[in-house]
């Protein structure tokens, strides 16, 4: 959140982003499907996990992503090649999604498949480990991704990413070996800031701990099987 | 930027705080110091930076921090330990400083070491490779740096950071071997967003290239001589 701006003025607009998150989720609701937003730093590894999580789980969910980045289709590319419908959003100088963009992003989504088909959509946020927490937009659940190489002391210094988060993956684990940081501390300090959150420890790279990973996918997913089924007889 | 925010107030906004940003480079000037904004992604390492930076240059200059985070003195108390003045500035919510954080910095300075005295000032931003770079705050260069960890794509991606940049800092090279990772593209995608900028590809773990780094900070500060004889003089 930008202090300079007026603190009145402030809450209007995350009241008026969170009218808009809500009418996004409503959406996913009636649509029956589950919707993750996937924020971190830039480079801790967002899209690397979206490209795993697309090849374990493509061929029992049927999933779409929302790529959001300030400007090119870079990541947007890279998950076409795995055939899911990918919504590109470029926010332009904008450093998160809001619901109104997401918003697009669904008018844009229907027209490019049956919405009522799918299980997932993925949201991946631009890279910013503040200002995303801030702003919803419609998801049924946050995810955050902490690189190792950003050090033990991230969860203490940005905590509103990491107080938002339902998910939290320590990602890049396979550098360990080169890096003077503890996995278990990370975790410790993220308990602090949130001691409900599930944490896994991930590498894209090696595949480690993907499992864990795709499992709490599922679950977010099953939840949603009730409103998948009433949206079908509707 | 936040987008949602009116495009018209956006403005405001920015040149209220291009104002106070210019008072603060107005003391600078008047105290004949070099002031230097030091900004990336959270974990990129500028407080490691920074040590080096004191423990390399504050034998010749005489060096001051304004250390900004949104919350904890953990930084703060790092940099203290290199016997330089170390003015902490917690942003709260915010996610970058702004000119009139630094103000009040600069207040908090003047009461704990003769300004005019001094001949460099670091200024270490928030962890964020968005907002930082459009909100000044009095600087004579801004710094960036991107971590090789973060990856080659960042330049495209998160261009206004790297338009601002008067330098360049890549970070962490001693964990090359074991990245897929080019340096020489990373440079050459920073030259593509700016052409004009210094860059440095560094390790604060080897110290390697902190030479070049320390020469460029050394040039800088030369430039601001003749406001220092002047200011000695007034």
């Amino acid at each position: 959140m930008h202090q300079t701006f007026d603190a009145a003025l402030g809450i209007d607009l995350l009241h008026v982003n969170q009218t808009g998150a809500d009418h996004n989720r409503a959406h996913f609701d009636r649509w029956g499907i589950t919707c993750l937003n996937i924020m971190s730093s830039p480079g801790a590894g967002k899209t690397a996990l979206l490209e795993r999580t697309l090849a374990g789980l493509s061929g029992e969910l049927a999933i779409a992503v929302i790529e959001g980045d300030m400007t090119t289709e870079l990541d947007a590319d890279r998950l076409r090649q795995y055939d899911v419908p990918v919504i590109a959003i470029n926010t332009g100088r904008s450093c998160h999604l809001d619901a109104k963009m997401v918003a697009g992003g669904l008018h844009t989504l229907e027209h490019t498949c049956d919405p009522q088909a799918l299980d997932l959509v993925l949201v991946e946020n631009v890279g910013n480990l503040v200002c995303p927490a801030e702003f919803e937009v419609g998801e049924h659940a946050k995810v955050a991704l902490l690189s190792l190489t950003e050090g033990e002391d991230k969860p203490l210094k940005y905590p509103i990413m990491f107080q938002e988060a339902d998910c939290l993956l320590i990602t890049k684990i396979d550098l360990a070996p080169y890096l003077e940081v503890s996995i278990d501390q990370i975790a410790a300090n993220v308990r602090q800031m949130n001691p409900d959150v599930a944490i896994f420890a991930v590498s894209a790279k090696t595949g480690a701990g993907l499992e864990d990973w795709f499992g709490w996918v599922r679950d977010r997913v099953q939840r949603s099987i009730p409103a998948k089924s009433h949206a079908h007889l509707s």
